[in-house]
């Protein structure tokens, strides 16, 4: 029996057009919620992801532009244009694109947009808000969206046991984080398992939802896997594939051909996590709008 | 055998020592670190608590007053207050005395508190930087005076199986977190269990570190304990004693007597994890004074 598949672009559709009928609300009282991308160098991936998320702004009615710094630009110049963008009360979102060049502090650079702007959920301010279960801040999109893909998938969360396995900034902390809280949707007992975890195996397969948020291809195997678990695959890691014309493909942190002949239900990757991050940050952004009037 | 004891007073003083060196540099620069503590209403826990450190602080050089509240006060009037004390460059710390009373809006007078004076470590900015593993904040006391009888009880923690017991937002949860950091006298793998989890014995027996920080009274017994397993008792619980002048007496979340004849190691309560959140709200306010003149 073959895994029930958790339809990432499904249930970002749902969540476009949610947030479709309430940009529209907006768009009647006079107000376009606008988001505005940095992006900093000419990465290939970087691009593609920003045009994507652009592409789905128009779609939902937020509008969207990009800023594009050199790779070598200087700190001030790029605080200066954050800080112009935080004053521009036409603008309710403002996404920094990651990577960052390593030149660059870049906490200091996500920590310089206004919290009330910071649809990406990155700020210090919204990261404790978060641990302190404060819900006027903004949750990270990564983490909200798999929060959603299990509420929309109808997998009960409640007092079962979620195992995430990586512990990044970004993704892997804060889930494990707002799996744990006491609110429905969460109420998780969670195990935040990583590299230096021992028996990994034993540790994941006491999972009734799994989560693979380590960043290495294909790590997670049917050993891992408890027998009907939900399991997550968030990672995005390139591999080699010479019939590929960029040289590579993208996969996730799951085997998931042989995984989903043991787990119970399971994300593609693509098709996943990724469709629902993007469905976050616009809701993320037309919160931000609808604020910006209240 | 009995569980070796992890003397909280006994560290506590190791670094008061360490405090007070540092103080004693800066008293010869004409520097005396300051505290001021805010307590609203007449809670006779509150009062004992606020007297205890501000014995501590005179003991190792730290000058401190109180500032008391009455019960029904204001909310403006106490954030005027706030306020002026983080304008005030003499001031290096505040802390407000938890429990407020309901009636005012808990959060938001924490989030007064100056991220660089909050050395209670509760501003939202300080636990945002605790997620992201920024160096800069100030710690909450309790968790960071967990991780200090560890380091000090020479407790192994890198790839050991931490579990807490108890979600609340002052200990379980950061202490979750700062657990699974990848840096010295961290780096478990972590499990945070609450009262939605099922089966809690099975869960904590996997404990190689087990924290007990639910606020209910004796509830951990062997039967939840690993033999050999390191147990950190937190809680702090009124249970009524006809026998005791106050009609009670307080004791923890561990029922220390059975769990020490399994435990390898444990905290006693009183006198083990209540002295450490001395010592680091001490040396909280010590570095928030030496950073005010650099």
């Amino acid at each position: 029996m073959s895994a029930r598949i958790l339809d990432g672009e499904a249930f970002a559709s749902q969540i476009h057009q949610q947030t479709t009928r309430r940009v529209q609300a907006l768009h009647k009282l006079g107000l376009t919620p606008s988001l505005v991308f940095i992006r900093v160098g000419e990465d290939p991936a970087s691009r593609a992801y920003v045009s994507r998320k652009e592409k789905r702004a128009a779609e939902v009615g937020i509008s969207s532009r990009t800023l594009v710094f050199p790779e070598n630009t200087s700190l001030p110049s790029l605080l200066r244009e954050i800080d112009a963008l935080n004053a521009d009360p036409k603008v309710h979102g403002i996404l920094i694109q990651s990577p960052l060049p390593k030149s660059l502090p870049n906490n200091l650079v996500y920590a310089r947009v206004s919290p009330d702007k910071d649809v990406d959920g990155f700020h210090p301010v919204n990261f404790g808000k978060l641990l302190l279960d404060d819900p006027s801040g903004f949750l990270p999109c990564t983490p909200a969206g798999i929060l959603e893909i299990l509420r929309l998938g109808q997998i009960p969360t409640a007092g079962k046991h979620a195992v995430v396995v990586g512990r990044g900034q970004i993704v892997g902390r804060p889930l494990s984080v707002l799996l744990a809280r006491k609110s429905p949707g969460a109420d998780c007992t969670v195990t935040l398992a990583h590299s230096s975890t021992r028996d990994l195996p034993a540790i994941t397969r006491q999972a009734d939802i799994l989560v693979g948020a380590m960043g290495r291809p294909h790590f997670l195997k049917p050993e891992h896997i408890r027998p009907g678990a939900t399991v997550i695959d968030v990672g995005v890691n390139r591999i080699s594939d010479s019939s590929d014309s960029r040289g590579y493909r993208l996969v996730g942190d799951v085997d998931s051909e042989s995984v989903r002949m043991v787990a119970g239900a399971i994300t593609p990757n693509p098709g996943g996590v990724g469709p629902m991050t993007i469905a976050l940050l616009l809701s993320n952004t037309l919160r931000a709008a609808e604020s910006s009037i209240s």
